[in-house]
């Protein structure tokens, strides 16, 4: 048990105000937001990540919550038993639960296994990679507890390295610092392999992107490798680590150009592709992607399948506008260079754009690029990040794949 | 060359009203509706079917459209070129371009082969099963042409035998009959089996519902069979000829029940078990799905999986409430059949109900069934299915999989 957690009659009690959603709680939204809280000073001066019971306006216990006064998500929920004990134990039972589903819809321990809310852990985001868990606690109380999540992690899992990653954006409206740390064992001293639709990409889980894979991406590259036909040239724009490039590559295309501003995404990706046995059919192009796009246009390059998996253009409503507009402008680039017949995927990983918003700027951009298409598939995040119903609206997520006249 | 189809100069010309919008369809909106029309004398006369010149309001040509003066839609593009002959060769070339799609998606060619406006030829629908192929002419245009794109379809496929079926609910509105025909060949006089995710199904491709199988939910089928963990025990709701419940039991699942109105179609679910090499672990419980799902509900009984696949509750935006209460019901009665920690399928074929209406009208239901789930996947009708952007929104099929506590 962690200093955090304290006996039940001793926990502190917070109330939502009169008007309040207590009813969105009650049907399980896992958020209060500071307005709807009755801040006064004790309240104020709980400690982020503070346990408290949560009341609504008449004062019936709605269960037991995370505060951070600093946040202006002001509480989570943690568990709907008031007196849950936030320990060792309780850790490992909400883990227990995740890793049963991703034990069943995966054949190696390699995917998200904690996806914050949806599992049952608010904020919490970790990563498996075979032994290694990269765990990025990125509300107050998950920072708070990180003691008996960690020992909770290594029992249920059986990694022998548990890795702290701090670099999450969220990280900041919470008051947590950015310092990663080694939490259990000796972090990687070389990126680790990963096996997913059958190409091996090379994941960096001290200095890479995020946790150094995006694992939500896998059957996205799924349905693009559907799209490959034997020998198919293909270029994956934003590849990161080469995620659809390599993908394709293992389903048989022929040669596949991976474009990344980043030249250590880029060395990971040529790595990847070695790894996977197609280094002689692999090119790596490090450039800003719209550059490289309006290049390959003016070479009049063509390719049987383009994927475009740009970073989040419209990352919060005020960016929604501009957002839309690059994401248009992206399909525009990349429209031409898609040979007649051919396909064309596009991803956003925006909140803030819809899939609506997200298809139409998509298709205007096709339109604005001299290009016709069929809309074949809509892909969203894996089956390892779930949703709570209640907060699915925002599912970040889109992936759109349009076959071009 | 048919009858509808009269050389350039002597085409008749149709014109839409001064601020229709002739922009949309220049972006590639298919339809002009009847409102947007100028319908002279003369448009009114047109046969149903009629190929002619659409202009817009200043006579400039927008393509070749079908007119069907008694239709809401009274125009579908064809062809953007006004001088294009709409005969064997055109037909061959737009079923070329379809097939051509799924033979790089699909191993054998059972598929939707033409979904409509997305596949430029509108209001056609084609099923291909082996050497059959079950066409839907439910456009007026494609009545008058039946016989150029009978040709076609046999030239492009080989297909030795061409079934038309009538039974499409949109032909009434085109003020089209609804008798079947044999086009080519000789009708099938048993019924066909059709192997997808595993599976063996049987279509019946003459006396069935639509033409025999529902192509569209492959994909779902798919994601159903990667919940199932060794022996589980399912149940397939609303089953029609086994969609779900053979795929499940194809992935290893130990016992499919699967309940429907029709014992038609569960002769066949039953046929298709066995075909399957598992009709010792199927049963088929003929009933109203509502009764039966109460009536497991009373019995107590639990399933590790329950997929319910009802027919459209909301064909139309008058009947959208009713069908999502009706959605909210089918979850209710479902979720209490989920052991803890097992998974719920739930689809919606209604186009007036999108995604998030239906996914709210799910999630509130599991909660009146007394759970809660996580979301982890969102699925519509396979790339077989392909959608015009500009058509996107009325996306009919969507399948939500939920976990439950």
């Amino acid at each position: 048990m962690t200093d955090a957690s304290l006996t039940p009659p001793t926990r502190p009690r917070v109330k939502m105000k009169p008007k309040s959603n207590a009813r969105a709680i009650r049907h399980g939204f896992p958020w209060v937001y500071a307005n709807e809280l009755v801040t006064d000073r004790r309240t104020k001066k709980l400690a982020p990540g503070s346990l408290a019971v949560l009341e609504d306006e008449a004062g019936r216990s709605l269960g037991l919550v995370a505060v951070n006064p600093e946040s202006k998500i002001i509480a989570r929920m943690l568990d709907r038993n008031p007196e849950a004990q936030i320990d060792v134990a309780w850790c490992a039972a909400r883990l227990s639960r995740a890793q049963e589903l991703r034990a069943q819809l995966y054949d190696a321990p390699f995917y998200r296994l904690v996806h914050a809310e949806a599992d049952g852990l608010p904020g919490v985001v970790i990563d498996r990679f075979g032994d290694t868990c990269v765990m990025q606690p990125n509300a107050a109380w998950a920072e708070a507890h990180l003691e008996a999540l960690t020992q909770a992690l290594g029992e249920v899992t059986g990694c022998t390295v548990i890795l702290k990653n701090a670099s999450g954006r969220t990280r900041g409206l919470e008051g947590l610092d950015d310092q990663n740390a080694v939490l259990k064992g000796a972090a990687p001293e070389a990126p680790v392999p990963v096996v997913m639709n059958g190409a091996t990409y090379m994941a960096d889980l001290t200095g890479g992107q995020k946790t150094g894979l995006f694992y939500d991406q896998r059957d996205n590259h799924a349905f693009a490798a559907r799209l490959v036909a034997p020998g198919a040239r293909v270029l994956d724009v934003f590849s990161h680590v080469g995620g659809f490039g390599l993908a394709m590559l293992a389903a048989g295309a022929g040669h596949a150009t991976c474009v990344d501003g980043s030249a250590a995404a880029l060395d990971l990706a040529t790595a990847g592709a070695a790894a996977s046995g197609h280094g002689d059919r692999f090119e790596a192009r490090q450039g800003d992607a719209f550059d490289v796009l309006a290049a390959l246009g003016a070479e009049g390059a063509q390719f049987d399948v383009v994927v475009c998996d740009p970073p989040a253009f419209a990352p919060s409503k005020q960016a929604l506008e501009a957002g839309l507009r690059a994401y248009e402008r992206v399909a525009k680039l990349a429209a031409p260079l898609v040979k007649p017949g051919g396909y064309l995927g596009l991803c956003s990983c925006s909140h803030a754009a819809d899939l609506t918003r997200f298809r139409n700027a998509s298709a205007r951009g096709i339109g604005k690029g001299g290009r016709r298409g069929q809309l074949l598939h809509t892909g969203y995040a894996g089956a390892d990040h779930p949703q709570m119903p209640q907060l699915a609206e925002s599912g970040y997520l889109k992936a759109v794949f349009f076959r071009l006249d």
